[in-house]
């Protein structure tokens, strides 16, 4: 949920309220902001920040070979931002919220919304959304492998067809397979909240936890939950050892103001994970075909070029390569963008900024908590001094340590699509 | 409007409302300020910041000669500012108000209020000003001039006087000249709120636009302007080519605590132009005659430097110079900022800051939202390296990069005029 409340008027200069209500940056940007032919571009290298090699003491941005990059730095300003907060180590959803201007603290994307924006489904407004596992019971209903042996995402396709498009006590459930045991269950119908428990028990030796309400306006979103599960262990029983679901993260699809309504853009995003398009058409973007390689992203962004003011364009090979610890092939995406680079830059955005929804050291094997480098190009930067796009470079720059939701307001201003503030 | 609401404690230590009071530093100020004899000298040189020139790489700071103010930064503390947020370009009134430490953001000077402190006229609490132009109306009353050919100063002061303290449902309304086809008129009477819409049509070919409530609070307001509207016409049919009047702007005094209630100085301003003596005076200081030239403004300080504690003194020079894109001129401003400075320096405040309230890089020919560099001298200064003062060397500043309304805070501390908070 965005901090704007609906009906909350975008200019109030004349209001009498004594409460004002231009108190966070989004409302601001919806006062302020004002179409014109202007473009911007963000790119987001999942991950990008990194800790230094042991040996080398270089982090994997330090390592590589960048000149584009570097020569993008000299001319522009850069800086380090927090995602969410200093200490904080966010999941992909709130990192790229923050970095689409919204504050990611107040905005809350469950599980079950991101497993199934990350297939593509469009939540309708009022669904509910659960992750599911396909996952082994015993005789005795206690759960003995919670990923039912990790089957193939085939015979998740299959068992989903199953149970999808039960109907119970009104409410319509579509079932959907992610990959091997996982699957998302979608719960439509009137009177629907997210506020119930999970009925994974964590653990095996234990059978699956009765799903209740967390309050009585969950009730009938509980007991449909529950019959579902019932369902399902009947529809199943025979499909060991995939003979049992186990449900988590009921959430609902948050209401995002789109950045057309914010920022007054026409944005688009290029995004080869499923789940990057999600978390873009949340906040209103149009998603691009594109291939797999930044040079193909880059490709797709020069053929859609003159159709949008704003392009989200993501890089998933850093993330993935952190995650698996493999510092080198961390190094070698970075100079792969760095390479495809020209193509980007010989299209003269507006403004160009660089950075990441994370960290992702490759020593950490992990999403990390330290801040992201950005890089922010335009010919209206005030230059700082930093000629080289690297963590330790960017502690010097001009934009100081920011939080990452200020990097749309900071793109807009270069932009030259902000209006003064104030008179 | 200053985010302590009246009647809130000062002191709420105690308190077992689980909202916290104490989330604004004016509370925190008025908490923890004790008069003292130590002395603050606030100078402002407007629209300080720059970009760089082309060809030198250097901006207008920098290029200048400032051996008396880089001195002061090699003794102080420097620093960069946001006056409102990164991104934000600031009008001349939330600049200042920053700089005052009064939040921005929830503080709202319209510009019909903006308008009327701007020649000096002191705003009773209740009055509506909005700001007027005299316009050229057609037989079919359709605006063919919004600005009535520019008549003469002396033709809008004749004109004003025909209008001014016309009686109309029980308001009276002031009317004022500023300059040219400009006036302030100022609403006074029971009941007047400022939520109603404008009446310039922002283009010819249009008729004026009927002034109408925004809420039912505001239909007397509206009832008012429209007869004012009405009136005007009635009066000036004959004196085309000045021959009706657009109203914009209507605002209220937002109310402000003053200095002196927050932090216990006894302040004074020493600025050259009416608008930003009309925003000092909003914050409760005392303005003082002074000539035009910098030289002028120091010995104005020196002049009254044993009546008060606390000086703000205002340097318009390099802001008109950005706003004319006159790079050079700009330069010769801030050379004679500190050429002038030993004056003020002799006197040896206990802090003096130099800052600005906004940029204004000649390159843009307007405000703009870069950061502000910040310099704090006084013997309490933790120094920090930086011994030139410039946009560049303040990013390595000790002060990092701060809000605006920071500056306060840290001038009083530095002043020992704040008490320890907490045991």
């Amino acid at each position: 949920m965005t901090a704007v409340k609906p009906g909350q008027p975008a200019h109030h200069g004349w209001s009498e309220d004594p409460v004002d209500l231009r108190t966070d940056s989004l409302s601001l940007m919806k006062e302020l902001s004002r179409p014109s032919p202007s473009r911007i571009v963000l790119l987001v290298v999942d991950g990008i920040g990194g800790l230094p090699l042991v040996g080398t003491g270089r982090t994997e941005l330090e390592t590589a070979r960048t000149p584009h990059l570097d020569a993008l730095a000299a001319g522009g300003v850069c800086g380090l931002a927090d995602p969410v907060a200093p200490g904080i180590t966010p999941g992909s959803a709130p990192g790229h919220i923050a970095l689409f201007g919204f504050d990611p603290l107040t905005s809350d994307i469950g599980r079950g919304v991101l497993e199934a924006v990350g297939i593509d489904f469009d939540l309708l407004p009022g669904d509910v959304a659960a992750r599911g596992n396909f996952c082994t019971v015993d005789g005795a209903g206690t759960v003995t492998d919670r990923r039912a042996g990790r089957i193939s995402t085939e015979e998740c396709t299959e068992l989903c067809r199953l149970l999808d498009g039960l109907t119970l006590s009104g409410a319509t459930v579509v079932v959907r397979p992610v990959r091997e045991h996982r699957f998302v269950a979608v719960f439509r119908g009137e009177g629907l909240v997210a506020g119930v428990t999970e009925s994974d028990p964590q653990q095996v030796g234990l059978a699956p936890v009765a799903i209740s309400a967390l309050s009585p306006a969950a009730e009938k979103m509980a007991e449909v939950a529950r019959q579902f599960v019932a369902r399902a262990g009947e529809v199943l029983a025979d499909r060991h050892p995939a003979n049992m679901v186990l449900l988590r993260g009921f959430s609902r699809r948050p209401h995002f103001e789109t950045m057309t309504e914010v920022y007054k853009l026409k944005p688009a995003a290029i995004a080869g994970y499923p789940m990057y398009r999600g978390l873009a058409r949340l906040v209103g973007m149009e998603t691009l075909e594109t291939g797999a390689t930044v040079a193909d992203q880059f490709s797709a962004l020069k053929r859609h070029y003159a159709d949008f003011d704003f392009f989200f364009v993501h890089v998933k090979g850093t993330d993935s390569a952190g995650e698996d610890g493999d510092f080198d092939r961390k190094v070698k995406v970075l100079e792969e963008v760095d390479e495809a680079l020209p193509e980007l830059t010989a299209l003269r955005p507006d403004v160009v900024v660089v950075t990441g929804d994370h960290s992702t050291p490759a020593l950490l094997k992990a999403h990390s908590w330290h801040p992201v480098p950005v890089l922010l190009s335009s010919p209206q930067c005030r230059p700082d001094g930093v000629n080289e796009f690297s963590e330790r470079a960017c502690i010097m720059g001009g934009l100081g340590r920011i939080r990452a939701t200020q990097v749309m307001p900071l793109a807009m201003a270069h932009a030259l699509k902000l209006a003064k503030y104030g008179a």
